[in-house]
């Protein structure tokens, strides 16, 4: 608690009404607010009926930044300062199949530039990147201070759980806006977000916010608004930020599932992979490498395996091994097409959920998740496919789980006649 | 509980999502929610976003209709079929001077229509009839349903406090709204009021819903719509209801304080006192009877003495001496007139804070209140006034309260120098 904060400074039923009636919060109402509610002065039950306020009624940009700030003020801020290298961090919002920072955490180290990738685990039908790399026998996620700066300086590369330091206040509004329908409220995601990312300490942010059916924003438009309030917090805080739109109508690459995610990263560490996975493993660390300075070619380093060290240099700095074995899901079950045509539909959510049902996720966060459990995609849409072939292989541990799984993929899956023009994945870039 | 109530039957932030984007809740949903909330499965914290979110999106009739009567299901609701009269009550929306009640129930009672009055305490600036009733000596608030079931009988009204079984999920809801900026939401003020006015077990209700600056509703528009959603709900559940808009720009007669209006309640019962207090008590009453069946004439019986005849045998009933001298403030002060001309303001939510600052209500529902305090006035807008005539008298045992008072009637008094075209009590009948 500051020094000088002062409990009865302000009224939080009066915060509240100014707020729904559509006003202006001063700098001031919002720092106390946000250091009140911490402590506990400000209820749960006034901080969301706030949510709810500000989910009709919006922030503007400067209550948010100082919103923002002050969720940061909560707890420590990182700093990378003392290491030799630039530092430049990507966040998603989260979609299926992301295995993203997989590959390009390793692949931006080998190119120079230091990834502090803070991570947490999935909740939900997206899955979370700590959740994968723990199907890695012996990755451990957790890293103390010290160990994560000397990882960051001789590998280049850190992915490990966001300690309970950083934005304090974000963990508590989080968990109550989880429960009182207030999570949609774009400058509250924004919020949560960056005050986190802020906080961490990097120089430099790539934000991948995704868009459709497997996405947190189903529009466009919700999107474009998420990223430009990301864009414009990260520059009020001095860190160099851009993001991309991309496309998560369907799920990304031909995994979605822990162990299995894992095997298709290092398939593109090792220049193959699906091509949309490599396309936007590139695009990420191009803005990555550039938003830190740096003009080193990432395609350069994918090619001449200098990424692949330093995936197994990461892997084995945490303890894992790279060269182990991954974990298979004891049972699969394949999903057929009901006819000849092309594939026109193949839809994010549904694939998540199914993925989830099979054991990839979790519903609440102390649940375990299956490490080899998931969807192998066979096609993707644009491709033609013939009755009878195997579109998705659903692997589980629990076999039972597979009339469940099946259940949320129906109506995701749809053949055609027509050809279908594919999107572009990267749909937009706000800078 | 009910027997089959099923904790898990819905999922709070499922109903809350609903409704905040705009949606019908079910009936089914609703009737859990209430009970939900009632028994403490659904938290504070998810309440508050509900009310927020009826705030912004309302509530049809036909939910507000339902979620009324699972307030009222969460308790009891009393019974008066045994009575040998009809039943009428009176509720007002509160306002400052606002004695209506107390020269109102005999009046009605000397008719021959029995009113249960189930009252509260005042809170902020308008009184309670309760505080006012108690500075009669010797008289009881609290009664018990046998006490006031042969009251009603033998008297024909009882003025008393409302047990605590009667809507349980509104004390609760009212408390939560209290303090998360909800409570000004028209639908959740309407079902507050009618789940404890139905409960209560009237066969006729007449609501004063008031307007103006010393009232709840500022705007007619939103008076006309709590009227409105109050009147059906009563219908709904049965109980003839009919509604006022009246007029609280201005106090209501000539006292705001507790024994000042116990005073001039029996002056109107004697056949005096101030015009617009004997106005609005002939109108309540004339709806009261007439929702009630009734075509007896309440000017007769104010004429004939039979309406202070029934106030004697209230205020007897419930230990009260109703011709004991009412308490005076220790110390008095008078506000006079800064110029000639017409008083063209007196503002009532002015001259309500002035009165609850001097002693007259309470902060805190904790709180005592003085029975002598408040504010006596000499003029009422319209009236000619000359310069250094009070008029406002000022009554406080605590004189250090005087400053305070003057400051909370700022800018509440003007003098003009036209003549003020005087404005209808009684604005609207809704029925």
């Amino acid at each position: 608690m500051a020094a000088d904060f002062n409990a009865q400074a302000f009224s939080a039923v009066e915060l509240i009404r100014t707020k729904r009636d559509g006003h202006r919060l001063p700098d001031e109402q919002v720092r106390w607010l946000i250091e009140a509610y911490t402590e506990g002065i400000v209820a749960d039950e006034q901080m969301s009926a706030m949510a709810m306020a500000i989910l009709f009624q919006g922030l503007d940009d400067a209550e948010l930044a100082t919103w923002t700030q002050a969720m940061i003020d909560t707890g420590v801020r990182l700093d990378f300062q003392a290491l030799s290298r630039a530092t430049s961090d990507k966040h998603s919002t989260g979609g299926v199949g992301d295995k993203i920072t997989l590959p390009l955490a390793p692949l931006v180290a080998a190119c120079g530039v230091a990834v502090p990738q803070l991570s947490g685990r999935g909740l939900g039908h997206t899955g979370g990147t700590l959740d994968k790399m723990e199907a890695i026998p012996g990755w451990q996620a957790t890293l103390s201070n010290d160990q994560m700066m000397r990882q960051l300086e001789e590998v280049g590369a850190v992915i490990c759980a966001a300690g309970d330091g950083l934005a304090r206040a974000d963990k508590k509004l989080y968990a109550l806006r989880d429960v009182t329908g207030t999570v949609e409220a774009i400058p509250l995601i924004a919020s949560s977000i960056m005050s986190k990312k802020i906080a961490e300490g990097t120089g430099a942010l790539v934000l991948d916010v995704k868009v459709g059916s497997g996405a947190f924003m189903k529009t466009l438009d919700d999107a474009r608004e998420l990223a430009r309030r990301m864009v414009a917090l990260g520059k009020a805080a001095d860190v160099t930020t851009v993001a991309l739109l991309t496309d998560m109508s369907t799920p990304l690459g031909l995994t979605a599932g822990n162990a299995l995610e894992v095997r298709e990263s290092v398939e593109v560490l090792a220049g193959g992979g699906p091509a949309d996975v490599v396309e936007l493993t590139l695009a990420l660390a191009r803005e990555m490498l550039q938003a830190a300075g740096s003009d080193a070619d990432p395609e350069k380093a994918l090619a001449d395996g200098s990424a692949m060290d330093a995936w197994k240099q990461m892997v084995r700095a945490q303890g894992g091994d790279p060269e182990a074995e991954l974990p298979w899901a004891k049972e699969t079950e394949d999903v057929v097409a009901e006819r000849d045509g092309v594939l026109t539909q193949l839809d994010a959510m549904a694939v998540g959920v199914a993925a989830w049902r099979l054991g990839a996720g979790r519903a609440r966060k102390e649940d375990p998740v299956q490490a080899g459990a998931g969807v192998v995609m066979h096609a993707k849409p644009g491709d033609r496919v013939t009755k009878g072939q195997p579109l998705l292989t659903l692997h589980t541990d629990t076999p039972e789980a597979f009339a469940r799984a099946r259940e949320a993929l129906a109506g995701g899956i749809e053949i055609g006649d027509e050809t279908l023009e594919r999107q572009p994945l990267v749909i937009d870039r706000i800078s």
